[in-house]
């Protein structure tokens, strides 16, 4: 099946949103056999508007489009699917009752005049509800070019309504709709390069369904088995035993699965393992703990960070005053002595620190992007330094990204020493 | 002048990334009068890629081009423009020294065989440096149809290389050869509606070069003075008196100008007001004080964040325990016993603080999304409330938000109040 996008919106082409919902939508249809082969970005314009809807069904079985299902005259994106088509537009009576329902629990007493084509149809249409905002979708279907069958789905600009849209409706349809579903499991490794693994999972890469396929990520090497059957069941069975095996293959090196990012795969680790974790965060400003605390129950293992930007606040917090006076602020033995008293003040098992140069200006005679972290349990002390700079806001991310892979290197490495 | 964008990447329409090169060009072109009509994504397919480019000689006169310059045999952009246009590549011996530095410099001793492909051009091609990765740009010019010139920038997909080439290279090109520039001031204002800033400056919204528009978002109302000369200094002349004008009239309501956010505004506001601050954070986990240490020169003015997720960690820093015992952790009574002991521990001027629930599940009774914030400065103390919740990573979004607008007020109201 060959699909296609269109994102519509003038504000696109004036660059001042970013187009994302191409992207979650792209990422979706391999697991239903859809080919993406086009995306097309063009404003409220209707001569390209038409244009870019009569290429869309020459070429395309599927068509997707956002944006445009507004209420004010430039939106005109049902207006060119009813003239490609023919079709008149009415308004439809359901949908005019769950309009005016809408503005009424809004407690706006009379819905705009305007807002009643948010309530139209066309013959070829249904109504695809949108619980998130006054512009249902539009699921079009008709037959096409040289017999073809083709769908349009229509769907907000807003990536909140799109995504709840997609999830709720349009996806559930394609798998209904499916000859055949494709699932993936994803192991996370680390620890051990692209090609060991690919020799290590040489037993397994002979086959074609499950296949296996090995991938470098900034956050570690994955193995990804994807399968392809009749029905989402069939395929994780296929994929079961070959993820069985590849997981006795791998072993400690995996750390996480899936759409795992680090935060979540230290999480879980410091939640299995009984750990909790306290920061002090000094160049990274309170990125870490963010990180972290993005993850849903981070409250069961993090109790917090202490983000001593100024030297006396590191002081005050429990770093020897003596430490950065004699070794400079950007040191080995300041992150130390703040990981040491990150752990004291939080009352936690482990204490990891930063301390370093995330801005454009040298500190101490040390260039931008030096940074230095340390981890403390108690016992033992582990540090580490690298130095990486393109800009601050990278730099910051650089740093997340260095802390949590420490941390996951020692929990990984205390999961398999039995502790 | 009529533009238009090809994004190029088979990882594109699999939504492995989101492409965000194009409204990074899209929001350039303006300045140079040149409209963006067209944004295509496509993959590393030849017959698609062929396709995609003989529709854009066809209907543009500028063709931005990004991605396929890799090394590999899927990287076909050059290819697939050398064919359209019927020209032979070569490689280029200034480019191939180029290159064979680059490896030199980086440690490789002996260049790999296929890259060399970088370094080709065709007749109609020089090549565009590109410091920041082995693939230089194109710049093709030629005849195009119906007599008109064309033009194809082709640039490097990944971000931090196609900005570098379009900020040194590109961008200027355009810039000698635009008819006229069009630059634009932003005024951005808080505190006053839409319509009360549109009748405020209608004295000055009758003309149309500098044009004068009015916007609402998240941060409030901006005012857009654009104007349109032939050089950039000629533009700024128009926008100057207009400019002057509007800052008179909408006085202290104004907060920031063109790019500045939230926080880059509250932190000039800070310095020049001689202020310090300190955070404490449970809620929001960090994501407060990663927002203002974005800023370079934030260490002017922010001391630090205590970042209390557990309440034992609020009562270490200071909060009286019986406050969350008697009130709950999710209070008003909390929130601004955390805002005293931030600006006491930390000794700051100012201290702001914010206890909420940005996870899902419901607490102390209270549903997701509930959020108490407070800031004092020693005499007066601030608090505000509000509920939002959009899932975890939304909500402490709006935490940002929040405390940084309350952060704004307060210290506008300082500035006007003469203190």
């Amino acid at each position: 099946m060959r699909a296609e996008i269109l994102s519509i919106g003038t504000e696109i082409m004036f660059g001042e949103i970013t187009d994302t919902n191409a992207a979650y939508i792209a990422s979706a249809l391999p697991e239903y056999g859809i080919d993406l082969l086009w995306v097309t970005q063009v404003g409220d314009n209707p001569g390209r508007l038409r244009e870019a809807f009569a290429r869309a069904w020459e070429r395309s079985e599927y068509i997707f489009c956002t944006g445009g299902l507004g209420p004010t005259e430039d939106d005109i994106t049902r207006e060119t699917i009813a003239e490609m088509l023919g079709e008149a537009m009415f308004v439809d009576a359901d949908q005019e009752r769950v309009l005016r329902a809408l503005f009424e629990a809004r407690g706006v007493r009379e819905m705009p005049a305007r807002n009643i084509k948010q309530a139209k149809l066309i013959p070829s249409a249904r109504a695809i509800p949108n619980p998130r905002g006054t512009a249902p979708g539009w699921w079009v279907e008709r037959d096409g070019p040289a017999g073809e069958k083709r769908v349009i789905a229509v769907m907000p600009g807003p990536p909140a309504e799109m995504h709840h849209m997609w999830d709720a409706e349009v996806a559930p349809e394609l798998e209904r709709r499916a000859d055949s579903i494709l699932v993936a499991r994803t192991l996370k490794t680390t620890g051990i390069g692209e090609a060991a693994i690919d020799e290590m999972l040489s037993p397994l890469l002979a086959g074609t369904n499950p296949s296996i396929g090995i991938y470098a990520r900034a956050d570690g090497v994955s193995a990804r088995i994807a399968a392809k059957a009749r029905t989402r069941e069939e395929a994780w069975a296929l994929i079961r035993p070959v993820e069985e095996q590849a997981r006795r293959i791998l072993g400690h090196a995996i750390w996480g699965i899936d759409d795992d990012s680090l935060a979540s795969g230290v999480g879980r680790m410091l939640r299995d393992q009984g750990l909790t974790l306290g920061l002090m965060e000094s160049a990274s400003g309170g990125a870490i703990a963010d990180a972290i605390t993005d993850i849903e129950g981070a409250s069961d293992y993090f109790k917090g960070s202490l983000v001593t930007y100024w030297t006396e606040v590191k002081v005050a917090m429990g770093v020897p005053a003596e430490v950065p006076a004699r070794h400079g602020v950007i040191s080995r033995e300041t992150a130390e002595a703040m990981a040491t008293a990150a752990r004291e003040r939080l009352g936690t098992d482990l204490g990891l620190a930063v301390t370093g140069i995330a801005g454009a200006e040298p500190i101490e005679g040390q260039p931008s992007g030096t940074m230095h972290l340390a981890l403390f349990d108690g016992t033992r002390m582990e540090y580490t330094t690298f130095r990486y700079f393109q800009g601050r806001e990278q730099s910051k991310r650089r740093i997340v990204l260095q802390a949590l892979t420490m941390l996951r290197r020692y929990l990984m490495e205390r999961a398999a020493s039995g502790k």
